[in-house]
This record gives C-alpha cells, structure tokens and sequence, in this order.
C-alpha cells in the first residue's frame, strides 16, 4: 500500500493489523557525467514500490527526496538541507507516522551521505522521551538499500571494479532500469574516478571534476540494474518483516 | 527539464539561458473519502510535468511533497511539517537553487493551507538581504495552481454546486487524469461537506468527519481533469514567462 | 478593561466570566512622507481602546507594535522582526494568556504584511496539540481592522482613488483623530503612488522611492479618520462577541 | 523625536547629525495588589518620553512592553517573552536600528528580571563580529532608570523603609504621576512584604501570595512620582549624551 | 564524590541520601600575559575538589569548561560558546542531573562573563514549569567562588590594590597553588592595568592591548593561591549545605 | 602545548608554526558496575596529554567532556546533550580555534554514540561555505581513538573474548593505567553482557541491565591500559602529523 496513492479510510483500515511504514528517503545531487540527479531519491522508491507491488502487506510512504548533499552543491541541479533542517524534517516526519499508530519506522536510504545526520536525528528524536524517563513512541530503523543482505556482494560481483563511492555503476543501473528512456552517455576520463575525502563544495569539486567518487558508471546498463532490484526486493521485504517483529521496550 | 531526471551537466548547460525555476510543491494528507493521500503534491507536479513535456525549456524541480498540514493529522495517512520546519527546508531549497544561479524560483503550489507559511517563508529568505542593505540573490513567486488564469472560472463553470474548500472534485479529477487506476469510490453524506474554520486537528476531524470541506468529489472524473491539465498547461507557461522578464532591482 | 492599566486582581476577577481578549497587532514602519512610523500599530490601539471605552466589558492586551517590516528597512525609523521571531514572540503572548485561562484569542492586526505570518504562527500554535492528538487550549483569530464589517467599503466611500495599499488616506486619518498634533505634510508625486509587487527591502525602495504603494494620503483628514473609528468601534464589539461565542471543539 | 510619531524623512534628517536612540524597555507583569501590569514598561516610556519634551534632540524608539516574567505567570495579566525569544527580539531591534545608521543603542530599562538577558542578548549581538574579527556596527548599553545617577538615593530618601523589590512605592509613583486616574487602592497584609529567591511561576506565588517583595506600595502617590521623574529627566539627558560621545573602536 | 570518577552504582547509592549536586563551570579565555587558558574553569574545579576531598558528602558533577568569553576572541587561545549555545547546554545539563533525581543544582562559576547567560538560562529552564503551571523538578543556584562568604574580603585583603576586574591575582594565584609547574611570568606594564566596558572582541583587545583589566597578577604566589583556596572550602560546603536544605515549593 | 595550561601569548607564538589542534572529545555516561562515568572523555584525554609530553609540537584543546549519550540516562551520572546541543557546541568551539587561525581541527573521539552527531556537524559548519560558493576555513577530522592505527587489533589480541561494545576492558584498561586509585570492582553476571540494538533510555536499560554491551571488563588492568596507550600515543603523532599536511582546496 503506497500512502500516497491511498485514501485516509484505507490507511486506517490497514493501520488495524500493520504498524510498520517503509519511508524511502535519499537526495536530489550530482550523480556525474551520466547519472540522474534524483539517482539517490530514485533508487530506494523503485526497490520499496516494487516491494510494494510484489506484497502489498508492505505501507510505503512517500518519498523523502531532498537530504544532505552540502558537498555536491558546486555542481548544478543539486538540492541539499542543512543537517539541522534534515533533522527537523525527519523528526516531524517520524512524529506524524507515530500520531497515527506506526510504531516500527524503517527509512530506506539511498544516499551514504544522509546516513550521519539520519542516526542524529534517531538520537534527537529518542531524546525526548530519554530525558522524561518514558517509553518511546516510535522504534526507528536505517538500511541503505545496498546493505539489505545480499546486495553489496551482488553489486561488487557485477561490477568488481570501479564501483566506487559515488556515482556508482550499480545505483545508475537501477535508475536505467527504471527510466530507460533517461539513459545519458558521455565521455569521461580517467576510466575510474578518484577517492579522497569528503568536505565542503568547493573543495569537492577540485578533487572530484566530473562528481564521480572512485566509480566508472558506464559499466552500468538496465539489465544489470534490474538483477539488483530483483534482489533487493525479497530482501527488503523480509528485512523489513524481521524488524516489525522487533519488540518495543 | 526535470532536473531530477537530468544529469549536472545538462543543467549546467541549460543555465547559460535560462535562470527561472519551477518547484512543484503540496502536502502529503487526507483528501476525503476518496481522494488520494498525495492530492495536493500531485496536482502542481501533474501540471508542472505536463507543462514541461509542451515547453521544455522549462526547468522544474523535485517536488516538494509535505507541507503544512497539522490540521489534518486526525486522519491516518497524512505526514505534516512543523511551520518552522516547512520554512527552513523552504529556505534551504532556494539557497541550494539560487547557489547555481537561478534568480527566478517560482513555487506552484497544491495546498491552501501552504500558503501562508511559503509567504511567511519568502519574508525570512528577503530578510538577510534587507537587513544587510543588500540586494537580494534570487527573488521569489508562488501561485496556487487553481489561480493560474482562467482555472478557477474552469473549475466552477465545470463543477458549479459542491467545489468546497478541500477535497475539492477538480483536485481529485486532475488526479483521477494522471492515475485512472487510482480512482476511489465511497458513500458519504452529507452530498456536500460542511464548511467553518480550520484550527487543530482534532477540532478539525470534529466539524469535519469524514475530512471534506465543502465538497462533493464525487462529481469528479477523469475527464474533467484531463480538461483542467489542458488549460493549466498553458496558462502555466505564460505565467512563468511572465515572471522571468520579471527584473530584480 | 486595558490589561497594562488594571492590576492583576482585577484580571483574575474578570477571568471568572471573560474569557477573550483583544490584542492590537501592527508594525512600526515607513508610512510614506506623511504618515507617522506608529501607524500600523496606532490603529488597532486606537481601535481597541475606544471599544473598550464604550464596553468595558473587553478585555485588551498590551499592543503588539513591532512586526514584519523587513521590506520597508531602507526607510529609517522602521523596526522589525525576522518572521520566525515574530512567530516566537506571538506564541509567547499567546501561551501567556492561555495559562491565565483565557481560551480566545482575538488579534486586532493594523499591518497586511504581518497576516501571512500571524497565520503561519497559528498553524505552530495548534500543531502542538495536533500532532499530539489533544485538544488545544485556545482558539485564535486574526482581524485586520480594515476587515471589520463595513469598513471597507466605508474608507472606499471616503477614498475612492488613491485609497491605494500602503500608507493609505484611511490609516493616516485615524491616525489624525487620535493624535492631531502629530499631522505631518509634505510634497510628493506622483500624487498616487505606484503599484507592484513586495520583495526585499532594496527592491521596494527602487520601486515606491517615498514609501507609498498606490495611495494619496494628502486625503487624509482628522475628520474621516473619526468617521472611520466610530464605523470601526461597533463592527469591532459584534465581531468580538460573535467570536466569544465560537465553542471550542 | 519620538520615532513612532514621526514620518521617516523626519527620521533620515535627524540622523544626519546624531546616531543615538534610546529604546524604553520594560514587562507587562503584576506589580501587586495595586500596581498596574504595566507598571515596569510605562516607567521608563514616561522618563523617556519626559526627556525628549525637555531635548527633543533625544531619539525614542517605540517602547518594548513585554520581557522577561515567566517567574510571574502565576498572576493572570502578565505575559512573559521566554528567554530565547527576548534574545531574539531584541537582536531584531538592534539589528533594525543598526541598519538605519544609529549606532549607540541605549536600553533605559524598567524590569530588574530583564537584565540577565539582557546582557546575554548584547553578548551574543556582539558574538558575530567576535568570531569575524571584524568590528561591531554598534555599541550597546543598557541602564535601568532607578540606576540613573541620583535616583535610587532619591527613592530611598522618599521611602526610606518597604521600598523592597517589587511592586515598590517608587515605581508605582511614577505610574501615579503619569496616570493619576488609574490609581488603584486595596488592603493588603503584613504591611511589608517578605523577601526571597525567585525561581518558577508556582514557587514566586506560594512565597509572594500577593504579588510584592519586599515593599509597601501603599507609600506611592503621585507627588512623590513626579518628584522621581523630575530627578530622572535631567539625569537620563546627561546619561545619554555621555553615552553617544563614546568611542567605537 | 567526583561523579566522573565514580561508577553509576555509586551514583545510584548516594542518590538515596543526597540530591544536591555542585557543577564547576567556568570558561576557556586568556587571563593576560601571565595567566592560563583554564583559569576560570580550574579555579571551582580546584576548590570543588578540594571541597569533595574534606567532605565527601558533596557530589561534585565533571566541570563545564567552555563559557561566554566572544569578548577574548581576539587572543588566541580563547573558545567561546555563543549565548544562546550555552543556554543549551546547560539546560541539557540540568535536565540529565534533574533525571536522576538530583533537585538541588548549584552551579560554582568562576567567570563573571557566564553570569548573565547562566541567570538567563535558569529562567529559560524555569519558563517551562512556569508557562504549564507546574512545579519545577529543580532548583538551580549560581555561586561565584569570589563571592562565597568571605573570600572577596580575603582577596581585597590580600591583593589591596591591582586586584582588578580580569586575570585578577587572586584567581591566578589559585591555579598556581593547584598547578605550581605551570606559572608563568612576563613583563607587562603599565603596572596595572586599565578598566573599561566590555563589549566585541576588537573594542576588547583595542582597550586591554595584553588582556588584563584592572589588575597585577604579578602578585600571585601559590602560597596565596593556598590561602584562598583552604578560605574557599569551608565556605562552599556551609554554602552548598544551606542550599541543599532550601525547599521546593 | 595544552591550549588551558598556557598563555595567550604562548599559543600566540605557537601558531606561527603550527595550525593544527587536537580537541579530546567524549561523554560522561554509565560504563557498567565497574567503569567510571567518565571513561569516555577520560581515554582520548589521556592518550593527547601522553602525546603532547612525548612531543610538545602537538597542540591540545581542553577536553570537550559531555556528548551524545541520551541511551544511557536511565543509569545515574550519566550527562548528555541533545545532538542539536551538541552540534552547536563544537560548531562554536570550531568557529573559535578557526577564528585563530587554526585551520585542520582533529577530533580525538572516545565515544561511539557520538560519531553520528559529530560528522553531522562538520556537514553542518562545511554547509555555510558551500551555500556560499566560498571556501572553507578549516578541514576538520574525526578519529576515535580505537581506530588509531594498529589499536583496534591490539586490544583484540589482548581482550580476545569479551571486549564488546560498551564498556570494554580495553577503555576501562586505559582509565585504570591514569587512575590506579580508581579501580572499581562488582559482581555481574553473565559474565560477557549481551548485544542489541541502541534506542532510547528505558530500552536500553531494559536491554543492558547493568548497562555493559557484549563485554566482561574485569579483564582490564592497569598493566593492560598502559600497553593501550603506549601504542596509541606514536599512532596518534603520526595521525595528526599526516592530517596537517592534509592541503585545503
């Protein structure tokens, strides 16, 4: 069942048996020469609407596409919160599912650089009730899609070399599995990109020309992008199964 | 262009002659017993992509899909932002936007509820500049879809008795347009909603049970939607042309 | 009853059979070559304090005289407040008076650039209770004075050109009655002031040079400024008691 | 110059030739059995604006009624600014000031609770050009107007005995000057009140049941208020002008 | 009992006979040419300890070593927090002791600098019991350890003149006795140092070139540090003592 | 050079040849029946203190001691921040040490709760100049002392079963070797505590009892903690001397 594509009667009427909602949540920021800018918001929405379609047991809700993308902000097209933005976005999120009787949040992330402020903001928003000596709400879960299991060895087998950090061959194929009519081609060079660390814009784009991190995206085509997704699927649905059955304290 | 389905260096291209943006933006909550939790983000991205598809030289944004909709938490489903949260991540689109050298950021909203925070929010993003003495980076326009020329007039004229405030029948018709195999059907009475003010929720779900306010959605269709895309369409197009010649002292 | 010009017994006195209470709201800001600094927070006051001199039966607050005015910071003598300190501040205000148990809230606003942020704080106030599933403690309403019944059209009978929508011949001429010894003139043209659209306080400055938007107050006298406080005064006590009457769900 | 009360080319010729204003600062807060809950605003509005009748070449911006009272909230009429909101608050002015050219900004205050943040506010005004190494556009003061040289010694000349701290029988003098038809009379016991720490709203009335500390009021008449501002006036004129002749370095 | 050094059982133990608990807070700045870095926070931590060693009665909480000191920023060295951070952290601060049932929280300072944000901040912990009308769980005192009974008069005794307003002698005489491998020594003239307002960063360093004021620490010894420390001691147990025996109302 | 036990002028001189600073950063919170509540700013504090007397080059801030460890408030002692305290925090002691001239700030970490939290605030504090399109001041690094070259595999070998996540004989070890007299000894049971997932306060006591994770630390000694430390005082030296030839872009 997808939140928004449903009436309020029928989540309620749903909310009578499933307490867990999966939020895809990612950022709308450079992907390199050839990768989408949604690439990150993408990925984590196909795999759980095709989760969706294949158990419908499954709430998903909508889409959370802007997060912390700061560093990409040198190249255009990118959108990025502030952490402490992201933070209160996520808070009200999670205190809106929770008004409603979701006990069991799990966002599925698509973007490693959400991940930081995304466990913040866990602990800020468990802060409340750690403080006023009560019982949480909410218990809340983070999972990258490429570390449902199965997933990164699957990726790492396709693509044994340059996959890389950042616009990476296995996230641009799922999104040309989707969009095949969005497939972008260019020519770049050196083959495989380099890796450093990560700071602010400026600096990222002197050492990162093009926005790729360590990776060589044309490797990336539909076919390979849609055995990821097919993987990812039954994994993300007996992740997210495992974790509704997770008892509160 | 949609920026999230292109690469940076597409967008980067498209800068040198374009500097005006359109961001679709709504609110994730209950549209009455048959309208669809998404509503209000569908209607301005439905127009805004449709609009994009006719003039490519449009450049639209992600859609910004939760807003302020604290009076309808009393209904499952809907996801709202705190009003400050709204401004901030507001806020921090614009600074991201602007970074890249669009001047013209144009919101084409979905919520009336929406309004009041988005202006609210353009006055704190003009503050820096006004308390500074400086000129502003960017300036900034927002227009509910339903005000777009000759839109209104459309919708009463196709919907004379029973268009209400919320859960409105064209909303849900522009929705029935795009997603036909979303359409939802229910008994409710009364034939129309009540009307009255809009303060908390559960004052809210009080004097409005089953969430309509002076609405009968029943009257919508696919049709009649696909009639009000077709003439929003172009109405949006000279509008944001408009705005684009727009100068910035 | 002027809750500043009573002791505090006397309020707790009168709390065991009012509950509302009136709190002039306004900005002090340029009023164009003529208008005093005060006038967007003189208005209400003048308002209020002479309904409560007819009825003593209302009960007003202190004024509320700084607003949003960031536009107009290129006219010395202006002040104002970010939009979200002027959110922060009006929330204070209100949870003052809500723990004295008054539960209506009626703001009497003398200034149009503060309502869309008045609004957006209301939605701040309720979304504690909202997104918490209680009752709110308080209702809340906004009225500019200008809104009251009937006063419109009566300052557009007054005025019918050059009325215009900042510093208008009817807010100077309640001005005028209140403080005749304060009348100010001055040479300006073009005798009505231009139109257009508010942004940053730079950009207001190129295109309304004397600070007037659309209006000729040289109209304004001490006589139709009393015309307008005697209109004001009972439209006022009606609207109030309407609102007194307005349950609490 | 009483801002509020002038036309802003008015204000842009006087800053031509001086950069200091005086801003009244004060509480709307019970003053006990008799006070008014205006009482520590009005005090340095009616000094304030006594002195700019004696040198209009005194700047006075509009007063600011409301700070720091959250200690009194047990008293219906009070209404309290949290500490985060009056650093807000006054940061605004300041900043609003600054902006028009005024950079000596003079605080006379009413309200002893007021000082500590006060004092944290100009802390952290002063805070940004701080961590910029760069100089500050204004310099801050902030004086309480029975701190004016020679008042303090007056008041307890005048009342040499239940002069106290709050709700003292100098302060309600000069409210009884000022507004000689609002005097209020009620018994009350013992005749001085006790003294204590203030802490919370509950804490303050179990120990303060009726409201003062520390004081007989009954000992303030209106002669008495005048002689106290009769002091204060000269005082505050050659305050101020010590004041705007120091340096900013 | 050092709670740092102290396992939670301990804590747990004690908290059954004790819930009065002393946090040394101080700041990290320049002291002039002579003094350390740390003055101000080893200053209650070296007679806190003290203390905890004579009666191990008191619970001494870790020392919070980072103030308002944006006036020192101009020598290097000196860490700042702004205003409204600390307010924050010392509100997180109260609240995990308040947690554990600690009621009583003495705050030994030992910068003048941290006084009115820490006064601010205990108002702004209080505003929250104040505005739901509620008893606070906590009571907060604030101590300078210059001002616990008769110390000031031991200083002023011991250091008659140059004793000043900053790097005071006696203060630096204190972390010479505690820490007599670090002393420090330098010419500086003049002999004692200029007073002066304290306002940004730049004005201070413009006024006190070596960032003394007022003083000669050249008068230091660790004999005297000694003596005042060993003065100290008993006065903050008698002092935390009657503090820990004042009611909650 | 410790930053608190210099001078000004000390660290004045120092930077004209180094722009590098160590800031130990940890929490005061439960480490089990045996482990003190200050374990977690006690290791990085001792091992930078170790390395600064090996090598006197290397600059030491003072201990930032209190972080995120809302998880553990159910146990007494423990001191925690909110995460967005905690961001401002180190954002403001960044903003100091930069406003010096100190331009690689190296985070010693001691506490894994905090890493979240602290990559957060680099995004934030790097934000700015990335909205800006400018540079950044400073780079900044997080290492938890654990991840020191060569340690993580040294405390395994020494503690092959029974090391765990949360008051481990490695850490405990390291704050016996500093403070011998210290030792603390309890019976618990089971011998390795259990693992689990880190939520909210109550869950995790109801989880983690005695409040350990996965260890046994009466294996620690002080023999033990010394060899932790003599290998990580060189692995730290080498670590922060690579960090500061670390370029700025």
């Amino acid at each position: 069942m997808l939140i928004a594509y449903s009436s309020w009667p029928e989540i309620d009427a749903r909310l009578k048996t499933t307490k867990t909602v999966i939020v895809p949540i990612g950022s709308n920021e450079q992907h390199g020469p050839t990768g989408l800018l949604g690439t990150d918001w993408m990925c984590p929405e196909i795999i759980a609407h095709a989760a969706e379609k294949t158990d419908d047991g499954l709430i998903v809700a909508p889409t959370f596409n802007i997060g912390m993308a700061q560093h990409h902000l040198a190249f255009p097209g990118t959108i990025s919160l502030r952490p402490s933005t992201f933070m209160s976005a996520i808070t009200d999120w999670v205190h809106s599912l929770g008004r409603h009787g979701f006990d069991h949040i799990y966002f599925l992330n698509g973007h490693g650089g959400n991940v930081a402020t995304i466990e913040a903001t866990f602990s800020e928003i468990y802060a409340d009730p750690s403080f006023q000596a009560r019982k949480s709400r909410v218990i809340l879960k983070l999972r990258n899609w490429w570390d449902l299991p199965g997933i990164n060895s699957l990726c790492t087998q396709i693509f044994p070399t340059g996959h890389g950090m950042h616009a990476t061959p296995s996230e641009i194929a799922v999104t040309q599995a989707a969009y095949p009519d969005r497939i972008k081609t260019a020519d770049y060079s050196p083959k495989i990109a380099p890796n450093g660390p990560i700071r602010d814009a400026l600096d990222y784009r002197a050492r990162f020309p093009d926005g790729r991190i360590g990776s060589d995206p044309a490797q990336a085509s539909p076919e390979k992008g849609q055995r990821i997704i097919d993987a990812a699927v039954p994994a993300l649905i007996r992740d997210v199964q495992a974790f509704a059955e997770d008892p509160i304290h």
